[in-house]
């Protein structure tokens, strides 16, 4: 142990992963000392409990992060831009749950499953990579290592809690309103609140997270395809994704389509995957038995089923992989990857 | 026109199919003299409208196709396998919407903007494909002539209303539960009725439909595997299938990897994709257009969008394909197949 309580801040302290994050570090009985709940000036003054005691939610600024060790980010790409150096500066390690950073070279973007040894390169932030990416990256992560990848075809079946509280509200307000048979009701956040057009997601699939790119992939997509390739180091690794946001509460699907580089037997895939920490394999289909959204809620670990040989390509695997995508997806690995830090000595420079 | 009028039979009458397939015909105003409405003994009786006159089910037995021309039968397999022969034996053409007969090499199997000069072919009964397969071979059809196919990875998100009208109650009944916050509800049908496991469809999404093969794939699957090569009369499309049913009530939608054979130009492809009959092309990213489930519902084409080349192959292109299950997924398909036998002198032997 480096220290034996450490000064933790969470910014973002009101949204879904940031009450996911502060759940996570009393679960995990975190060593905190001081734990500093930070938010945006509305905020100001709601109370929390954590571990048995009120705390209140303070103004998220660059003056905030005085005694911080290590500051979990969670507030949207503009909050970590303008307050993780000031975070950085007055001593703290960022981990930062938005995209501003991952694809900086000087931050490391940690799965650690996958590659937290990487952490150890930080420069005072480290990125906590996109929850589609991460759950997938964690099931490929023992194939990678045994036979190599060379593509990566996936379809995400995402649900509504990766955008939000107030999204969840409109899930279920739609698919109440669409059970007693209304046909008028409010659709004003997904699939991407910024932009004018919304649809109804409740009984629907809307093919776009995000907005889009010049390329016709939306920022979604384009997350799997870059954050996969900086995770694994390799970038001749072809991802195609198709990122879909269904009317789920919360936990994310993917089917997934794999080539490897190299031949292996089918038996070899099974066993690596099942033996490899953080991923737990679901798979008997005589018994009906593969990972479903609402079993991996609260969960936090990676499940992965129907893993099956490709009947064309020799060096093809199909797999379904399901995660909390708040948990695993966002704050449990927020807050394993802080864990790792309290840890290890090395990354205290 | 071979005749001025057909006596029609649909059997399977009361199901969700059957239902479609009649409110079909009246709505494309079928040239129907008599239509005859067949379903199991314990429907018998019940009345239902046509063209404004009651009709009154009767009993599907091999009896009840005397002086019948038509014959559009949607009552699951086995009733298909029981009752088709006697019906083609009474002189009707039998449209079969089961998988009774799909891969049977004597049995055509139709998609009209694809393959309908095939029905000429039949030797009494012409198959209906699954609903999953029809989708994608519209969709894949122009690019298939004019550039060859040589792989597909496709990952379905398909609406409850395919396993019937009880599984959309369940699915109704569910979504009310957990909205009520209720954690204990009826889960009988989903995902496959005869088997011994059923789960939650409602806010879930469950990567099985159909019974599982012994190579790890679905029926479900291995029908779009299967049913594509046929229809398209060349056995060296190789096609990956995950097929998954989601909390919808009504519409496929379909996220397409394909590669072509022979190099394209984008323009091209959407051009021709465009210009194809029964196929809809929605797809305007600025402005957030892409096909959606709720917007197909009731809609007779198949509907396109997120049209994108690949990243990485440059014979690779990506799409949406979304289309409405129940109709063309398969009464609209087996009342087109049907609409053409009516002006097609060479089918009546």
């Amino acid at each position: 142990m480096v220290k034996e309580k450490f000064n933790v801040a969470v910014v973002g302290a009101t949204g879904a992963v940031g009450q996911a994050m502060i759940s996570m570090l009393e679960s995990r009985d975190f060593p905190t000392d001081e734990l500093r709940l930070l938010a945006s000036k509305r905020s100001v003054g709601k109370k929390v409990m954590y571990k048995g005691k009120e705390l209140e939610i303070q103004e998220a600024n660059e003056n905030a992060f005085a005694g911080i060790d290590i500051a979990l980010f969670s507030a949207g790409g503009s909050v970590s831009k303008a307050l993780a150096p000031a975070a950085v500066k007055s001593g703290a390690i960022v981990v930062d749950n938005t995209s501003a950073f991952r694809m900086d070279e000087n931050v490391p973007l940690i799965v650690p499953e996958v590659n937290i040894e990487r952490a150890k390169d930080h420069q005072g932030i480290i990125a906590n990579p996109n929850c589609s990416t991460i759950q997938m990256v964690v099931a490929l992560k023992p194939i990678f290592d045994k036979w190599g990848i060379k593509r990566i075809v996936v379809s995400t079946y995402q649900a509504v809690s990766g955008s939000g509280v107030e999204a969840v509200k409109e899930l279920q307000a739609q698919a109440q309103a669409v059970l007693d048979g209304k046909t008028d009701f409010p659709k004003e956040i997904l699939p991407v609140g910024s932009l004018p057009k919304h649809y109804q997601i409740a009984f629907n699939a809307i093919p776009q997270i995000d907005v889009f790119e010049d390329n016709g992939f939306t920022k979604e997509e384009m997350k799997m395809v870059n954050e996969t390739q900086k995770i694994f180091e390799d970038s001749s690794i072809e991802v195609t994704p198709t990122a879909v946001r269904i009317g789920i509460v919360n936990g994310h699907s993917e089917a997934i389509y794999v080539e490897t580089k190299e031949a292996f037997d089918m038996k070899d895939v099974v066993a690596s995957l099942s033996n490899f920490e953080g991923l737990q394999v679901v798979d008997n289909i005589q018994e009906q038995e593969y990972p479903l959204a609402t079993d991996v809620d609260g969960k936090l670990d990676v499940y992965v089923g129907r893993i099956r040989k490709d009947l064309y390509n020799e060096k093809g695997i199909n797999m379904w992989v399901v995660a909390d995508n708040l948990l695993k997806g966002a704050a449990w690995n927020a807050v394993q990857i802080a864990e790792y830090l309290t840890k290890t000595k090395e990354v205290w420079k």
